[in-house]
């Protein structure tokens, strides 16, 4: 995939992000006194990953149990050749796993700060859809049946208030997260000898990471913490997804995906648009729970360095930030853009006779008959309505018992979806006040 | 299961939590004038949770979809007797899923608080094992192979921290996830009218719960929260599980459960010692990511109520809150009382010839030799003790090269485990202090 | 939940499963002369559930680790009152797993078997749909959007044809896993000597399961084959609970769940008939994934007994075979009573024109035009009906080159979807005849 | 990774794959008649992988929805370059999915071919373990205490049996899904008209797969089922890399993995080995249930093709092809070599005085004492040991009670642990001549 998210992942930046560790180690190493100054720049020199022969390093990653192992058995050969010296000081103090787990995090704050942005812009464009349809008449739908209506501006702030906490959850789970590792072979820096605490200070400054009490080989709980808000974020993008969808059916078609050429659409059925988008992400809430259950799963690690539960990380989290990043960014194209048909919602308020909106009637009926009473009248014209296949406003007006209560008009005002928006109006607000308020914090 | 964290969940908590919900709404329809004061009492009089058939609910709710619409029935019909209007104002405003939301949200917090506690307690005891054993040598260990020496307080710190951590991850999602859920048949209290607003805040304080901005039937990022923060709790807890079970190995016996008369032990085999307590810990490890996915799977729901998503939550919150409780007892129980054998310990860092204390004796060669030349010799003299099954001690004072370096009595403190602690007194320090903040902050 | 798949593991069966293996283990023993036959009379008049204290049972199983060894404790002191010579011989020669193995494994036969002719009824079911509505045109939908139009027939096949696998995957991985389990502390037997493979062949005998090769306590492949053959079943249940909720939408209608007083109706909405047994099914597809997941993460258990893994499947097996139990059920009470409405299937096919029928009138174009011609008029003229939201035969009929092709009556044979059912005859057929075959093997 | 199981999922085989079957599709369409056979060799030409933009196909796959359709627009476009009526002929009848799911069947040929092969190795290597140990003894452990002692040759023949039923499992479910995908846009293969099944026939002759019953565009189950019998192996393999690793500990060192430069060393601790092929089958273990459960979860399909759930196993179930074939490579190249030290195990049976072998101590005295005495006794004597840091042997042959049932030469032969193997022979021998049968059919 060459997708954005996937970049951030791919062999060549996984490695680069190594080499970044083991040069800011040297650096830091240096700013300590532990090492010359004059060992960083050949050290620096030969950290690019261009210069490394990535399909051996896999091959011999496989033989040494990481990757780390044979990278720095290839970067001391390439530096041994132009400092002899500076080759003594590669990788001083650390173990593969400090290296590796610092890469990580230093991928993960370049990834999740980018899928933070797509967030961005997929809460925008759900802010603005409820904004504009706060007042727009919807079926309301459960159980995936018409109950009483809602509003569309409704709908989408439903959508933006998880896109809200979902932003700031993720934000700071990778704030969390954002730690240095630094231990050696059993967390105790113990190679380093006084010089330990100096250097560790130095390298967390270099690489703008905060120290952790205590190294972290095998307590993985931030990163899982990571693992967790990315999946509930491809959660709630997914229910989005799963919202469009079902709007986009060609017998509902109230909203739909923006068209573009090629987008969705099949050669040989020309009507069809299909929804590529929710589609992403509905795929995505599909295979974030495994990935994130495989990285709780791998939590319970041995001693000071584990056998089966590290390893278990390396495709796991890069795939879940590739995965929640496809489906930000499918959502972030989409909802600024979404195509809406308020007339649609309206004809579709009228389906099965619009006895969804049989509430109003009800309401009005109460204040005549109290609401026992009132409950059976209405469920014995919405019966007939049905049975009928007759729209609910002529059956009431036919029906004697609300016409002594009712006049024509009063019977359509109170069938009218656009009062029946209840509490929708000051919900939006509340809903678009967070953002509001989150977005400016950023 | 009879254990603590079932009881919160068990089915007449759960129908008890119902009817208090549904007492509160008639307390709060009566703060707000909608219906009188004098239909609260007869309501509050039959909604106890011993005066249900709760087979015959069970029965019901199969074919109603769900357990709140027969309960209402009964509730309604319960109150009819004594008094006709009251019965008339049972659920009033309210959707089946608010109810069973809301007392969903009851239920974690009283057993989420419980679980809080039992951290706590699980928590003081890794502290004190952390303080107590700071610098008590034992074998790091690596791939489950003996690598540089570390103390036990360190690995009892990494215990503690991610206690702490879990401790506060998981009071911040319960309280993100304390919020009321009150929103009718599609999420806008319509049927409350002009009062919407003004019940759903009475509502909120009866409860002692936060106002949602808007309701969230369909999105359930907040719960999943929860979940998250459970399965990571038992990750971490699991992990503790682990070390435990590894380290009271016949073989290697460093430490074992506290032993209690017929705990963990076998009439036909009275030489063992089963940790019941980190085999507990252990299976929710294992059991809790499963559980954590469905949650994330649920996640996608439909529209304004879900058809399937909703209902998948209903057995797998609960299952990981007595899953986590019951992990959580396992640790309180276990770590204050944890048998620590510190001889032993030294014992085994003489296994395979003491060789992963060698570090300690190139750091020494070092100052002498240059670190190049250092490993050569180290790593020679090593390879020989193993091969010659003696001490690496022995071996080493036997080389010529290195008694050119070392006296017999540098070599052995070279080799002495109480010199390899590092850096690990500040890092158990650090470890320490922020588990006292977090802990007088509560 | 008193359903019956709960029922087979209740608490009260699980111990009855128990104690009828520490019966027929007695038999056994007795058989195979290890043990005098007076000893199995006192031992099986004490082996009956409702004689103990399940609570207090449960209390010691927490301390003791596992429950049979308190049971075997209360039954051996039953037993003792007796007989004390017949309360030497109760569990002898087996380890608390072999015992709680065993009678999962008999409690499985009986739920496994319960639910296999749960999923008899739902394929007849099916098998009567397909059959019925061979030749009912329905639209054929993808990506929730109307493609070419397909037969109801052929969507009720395609659910019979995976209940028919599912049902044979299942019956194979059940036959599997009716294995014995006895092995003794260790599984080596030794504690019975010489007697060992007889006792081990009578009590197989006794319980009419299959020895296995070896003991099995810590190699669980034959459980997670029978989890998974539940999981996929599951999965395929929740494909056809998935196609009905979307089928009775509101706004589509063509089919919905049989009606029953108080099913899935709420007063307030008496229009509403939700989808309640599709939700039962949809929720199981939901939960089963992560139960599935578990089965298979304890697998990887140590040496000859495991500390977590094993005890990780405790809750999690009964727990998928009652899930999979509420959903066969939910779908075989309701696809042998489906309502189907196909004169509302026609009418959808009209939906948007009706544009999901052009491929007809490619194909009839095609032998005039040649396949590239007859596709730029087909998408130029379908364009046109959308956008003029006319009906594609009338778009057609006015359109200057398919009228120099094609009559009216032509062009509305072209666009019957009646003529569109391809090749879904023979599908249904052999569908239709595999499922008659495995019937009557049972 | 380049590794043999990702080979048959990277990208360019892949594409490859998607060719091979539109290849194939246009020779069962001349073999049928439906196109001339003149358009076979120009497609034939064009679909070689090496021609087309890899990327490009990816970027245009994101916004077409699947990369079948950009894929063929290319091959169209090179095709009409050579034959203009040829690319007419492209990808007729077809849907995008059946390509990519009869690609995928044709890829999980090779790939679980390979898988088995791999399995085999692993098989053979465990046999030739269990035949040669099956003597040889060796502390069988439960919940990770040393227990009554067991044979090396049994923990064997526990692996092997496991792989022998994986293999078959796995050999089962991919033949039950080497089935066709070919149903054109909704699984009626319409637009072929009356040819249909005469095309399907050949086009499933031509890639030598099945025909389905019915097209199985949303009904995933014989995938699923792969999938899980991809999981079990991983799960049955992790065992074995779990049980490696546990007795590579430096405190047990009872076996190895083989030793070859650079392999699981590590140049600053010279006398480590760590188990890094045990890693590999651990990390599966982990990380496969997540992958089966998406599998799973994304079952639940739409109507006639899917949106989401489809696009969930594009990624999934290669990853988890690849994971399988890993873990198996791991294990076939570590069974044959595993490196084995009979003699420490007999040491270590010493461990704790040696009373994991008193229940031989109590079958000896059993026969004088009766049963409930002999235990009384041995657990006697054997808490002595224990407290006193003795050997058993030693504490019985001081006990008085004892020592006058047994002379001093039986007290060491009861405690013997060459006379503890019960019936593991018959076991181990069960086990070997089932797979020894499996492998003839092979």
């Amino acid at each position: 995939m060459a997708d954005v998210g996937a970049l951030a992942f791919s062999r060549s930046s996984r490695i680069q992000a190594l080499l970044d560790v083991e040069v800011a180690l040297t650096e830091a190493l240096a700013d300590s006194g532990v090492v010359p100054v004059s060992s960083v720049p050949p050290i620096r020199a030969a950290a690019r990953v261009e210069l490394f022969d990535l399909d051996q390093l896999d091959e011999d990653a496989r033989h040494a149990g990481n990757i780390v192992i044979p990278l720095v058995h290839q970067l001391t050969r390439r530096v041994a050749v132009a400092d002899a010296v500076a080759a003594g000081h590669v990788h001083l103090g650390a173990t593969s796993q400090d290296v590796m787990d610092t890469a990580l995090i230093l991928q993960l704050r370049t990834a999740v700060d980018r899928l933070l942005r797509s967030l961005d812009r997929a809460a925008d464009g759900a802010a603005d859809l409820a904004q504009r349809y706060v007042d727009t008449p919807i079926a309301g739908r459960t159980w995936l049946q018409q109950a009483t209506p809602t509003t569309f501006g409704a709908k989408a702030a439903v959508w933006l208030e998880a896109i809200t906490r979902g932003r700031r959850r993720l934000a700071a789970a990778l704030d969390e997260a954002l730690v240095l590792q630094f231990g050696g072979a059993t967390g105790t820096l113990s190679s380093l000898g006084e010089a330990a605490p100096i250097v560790e200070r130095a390298l967390a400054n270099r690489l703008a990471l905060s120290v952790a009490d205590i190294p972290w080989h095998t307590q993985r709980d931030r990163l899982a913490g990571v693992a967790c808000a990315l999946g509930i974020t491809c959660g709630s993008l997914g229910k989005i997804g799963r919202d469009i969808a079902l709007l986009a059916q060609t017998e509902i078609a109230e909203a739909h995906e923006p068209v573009a050429a090629g987008r969705g659409t099949s050669s040989s059925m020309p009507h069809k648009r299909n929804p590529i988008a929710s589609a992403v992400s509905l795929a995505a809430a599909v295979q974030a729970p495994g990935l994130v259950a495989t990285m709780l799963s791998a939590m319970a690690q041995e001693h000071e360095r584990a056998v089966g539960g590290w390893q278990a990380e390396w495709d796991t989290l890069p795939a879940l930030v590739v995965l929640a990043s496809r489906s930000a960014d499918a959502m972030a194209d989409t909802l600024p853009h979404l195509v809406v048909d308020p007339a649609r919602m309206m004809v579709n308020l009228d389906a099965a006779g619009g006895v969804a909106r049989a509430e109003g009637l009800m309401a009005a009926l109460t204040t005549h008959l109290g609401r026992r009473e009132a409950q059976v009248v209405v469920e014995r014209v919405t019966a007939q309505a049905i049975s009928d296949k007759r729209q609910l406003q002529d059956a009431a007006a036919d029906d004697p018992v609300i016409r002594q209560c009712l006049t024509i008009e009063q019977i359509a005002q109170a069938l009218d979806p656009a009062n029946s928006a209840g509490a929708v109006g000051s919900f939006v607000d509340r809903v678009l006040r967070r953002w509001m308020r989150d977005r400016k914090q950023g």
